[in-house]
């Protein structure tokens, strides 16, 4: 993409409204814009990482044998009155009337409307289980919105739902979204451990939270050494096999939220208990037959009998990861994109686009990178070497490259690696090939 | 993807509230669910139909130098009083107060919205032309939703709206996007023919309509013989040149709805004009300053004087066109996929889920065509052959493969060509080959 045609409007100063680092560096680097409190509208920047995000959790959901769907983001009130939930959401929900006086309401979360889908379609034990998951905005009317996508109100939710006849089949599938979030959390680079976690208005027994490591993170975390012997992506898991041993392997050390965490009763001390940051990305739950009981969500079972179905809910901030991935991966300059989430590849800065030397060389490989398969963000703008250079900082992709008079004299040109900060002169010709690494 | 796993939940009878095709037959196939009154779940199987249909849009808007940003769904209603639209809208407009009280609505269109963001940010002469896109649901307050996602309430809409400095240069970008619908929508497999339009509230002096023809249309069309001699297709256009020749072609014959066309006043007379129904996909308008003056989206011109920017819209109908395809291509039996945007390539039918030599070969065959690339419906269901064929028929994938003890004797597989109808007995070990000729 040539910068000169892109809608790329990159800021110097911290807007003052932004009170944390991703905020401020969304902001900066064109990726969002404020349309209404809480309310963004995602730039071509942003909306890159979005849907590299989205993509990601949608791999890793289908892989654990989810099936996608897409429920709508106005529902109706008569749905929530059913599980009882109309009244108790409170003010966070945005109620609205339609034009015939009817109750309506955007969707902070979908467990009713799910609920009366599956129950209209599967009948038998046979139909079971299922898991359902769709990705679409939702909308929570939060008091104070603030910290940008990290606490909007309208956000993009990944939200599944798994339908099973038995409490241990109900397990299994619960076990499948706390490997498959493992997974999903650790592709974007991010080091997520789960937590035990109160269940709050969902309701159920048994919930965990998945909490990445950062500084700026909004709670406060106590886990115990070892964590960081576990790898995620060591191995593809066997979706239908006892993944119990995973999960027990995880759930095994302790780790909690200040929420839940009480220093007088922790099984863990000294140097093997760990206080840090977090954010949460993701939350699961398993809540019986909550809804599916009151709402008649019932299929036969093998005896003829009618059983309601065993329920769980599984979700992740897929808009709030924009913003925690950079709480985790930035520094004074600017963000430093993980490559899975990365909205470029490559940024390509011509320092003199004025010169014709300068200028075709930048044009050839722009497209030789192109030609190798790279997403490339040329810099063919008409500004100076330290405007090019701090933008590309600030919106940090993996690699930047830099042609100017002095390297082509050379014939090489410069590579810079975003979070190393390592610069090297890579003799032109084998750029492809150095970045293929 | 196995069937028996699958959430497809398929109906032999044809629902009563469904009076045209393409509701019947998204509904019949599991495609979608009704979630309130012109509000609709997508199922796995339609959303993957819809997501095919945006990824089409989305290259060939990319294609004609778009740039894609995301938009929320619910907006200030403060923006719409610049305008002046928020009074004119009427009941059409779902609007909504926030928990402090402020007016908002769930955007019916974004022209207000998008011109907020650039006024904000492009500055210069320099900045022009700009084209920004986005794919996002919208939300219209139809007095009386039918049709299924032909009228929805809540639809998924692509609106693109462009900037530019000079009337000269906004019609280039005018002319840009009709040639991009042309390629959008002939890649769907469907044949569109744009006709001169009034511009209703949009407002603006130029506009077009892409109709698709289809016996079951919304609307009469009056268009003149030639128009099967075009093909969007035949060359990649040249979006930095001169487009105004490949639209005067299209636009030099007549074509009109019914809301236009004067029979007496009418050029075309004869076998020459042909009378036929059709649907409306897409719409495009040049509108100048209607937005841009009132809203103080100017940018600084080559003399330093504030120029208004000239505007215009775009929209294709995203979730409408899953029906309008349908609209176009169906039988007696259900739905005929255009092979772009089918959900699967292939359906492949076990006909005895009990016999193991049939399962084997099944599997064998199921596993064979994954490994060349095929995206495969596979159904292992313990269910009659008849089930199976009027399931097939119904969700309407390109081919149909059956596997019998019969076939499995002579070492065939049954092929059909759901298009044409046509059976053909294939060796096994010619499959592949056959299905990628």
């Amino acid at each position: 993409m040539r910068l000169s045609r892109y809608f790329l409007p990159t800021m110097k100063d911290t807007p003052g409204e932004a009170a944390i680092a991703s905020h401020r560096l969304m902001l900066r680097a064109g990726m969002i814009r404020q349309s209404a409190a809480g309310i963004y509208s995602w730039l071509p920047l942003g909306l890159k990482v979005l849907r590299k995000i989205e993509r990601i959790v949608r791999e890793e959901q289908d892989l654990a044998g989810a099936h996608e769907v897409l429920m709508p983001t106005i529902q109706s009130a008569d749905l929530w009155r059913e599980s009882g939930r109309y009244d108790d959401y409170g003010d966070e929900m945005l109620r609205l009337t339609d034009r015939h006086g009817r109750d309506m309401l955007y969707g902070p979360t979908n467990e009713e409307l799910i609920t009366d889908i599956v129950r209209r379609e599967l009948r038998s034990y046979k139909d079971l289980p299922k898991n359902l998951y769709h990705i679409q905005w939702k909308f929570r009317d939060e008091r104070r919105p603030r910290f940008g996508v990290m606490r909007g109100r309208e956000f993009l939710m990944k939200d599944a739902y798994s339908f099973d006849l038995t409490e241990e089949s109900a397990r299994h599938s619960y076990n499948a979204m706390f490997v498959a979030y493992l997974r999903t959390f650790a592709r974007m680079g991010l080091k997520a451990i789960p937590m035990r976690a109160d269940t709050g208005p969902i309701g159920g027994d048994l919930s965990h939270e998945f909490i990445i490591l950062a500084e700026t993170g909004e709670s406060e975390v106590f886990y115990e050494k070892g964590f960081d012997a576990f790898d995620p992506l060591a191995a593809m898991p066997d979706y239908d096999g006892d993944l119990q041993p995973v999960v027990d392997c995880w759930t095994g050390l302790y780790a909690a939220t200040d929420e839940i965490h009480d220093a007088a009763a922790c099984p863990v001390a000294g140097d093997d208990l760990i206080t840090g940051r977090g954010i949460e990305v993701g939350h699961i739950f398993f809540f019986g037959t909550k809804y599916s009981a009151p709402m008649g969500a019932v299929v036969q079972g093998p005896d003829g009998s009618q059983i309601p179905m065993q329920m769980g809910s599984y979700g992740v901030g897929v808009s709030r990861l924009a913003g925690a991935i950079i709480e985790a991966n930035h520094d004074d300059n600017g963000i430093i994109w993980p490559v899975a989430v990365a909205p470029f590849d490559v940024g390509l800065i011509n320092l003199r686009a004025g010169d014709a030397a300068c200028t075709g060389a930048a044009e050839d490989l722009y497209a030789d990178l192109r030609q190798a398969g790279f997403d490339v963000l040329y810099d063919d703008r008409d500004e100076r070497a330290g405007t090019k250079f701090a933008d590309m900082d600030l919106i940090g992709l993996p690699w930047q490259m830099a042609i100017g008079p002095r390297g082509l004299e050379k014939g090489v040109v410069e590579l810079k690696n975003r979070r190393s900060g390592t610069r090297e002169e890579i003799p032109r010709d084998g750029l492809v090939a150095r970045l293929k690494g």
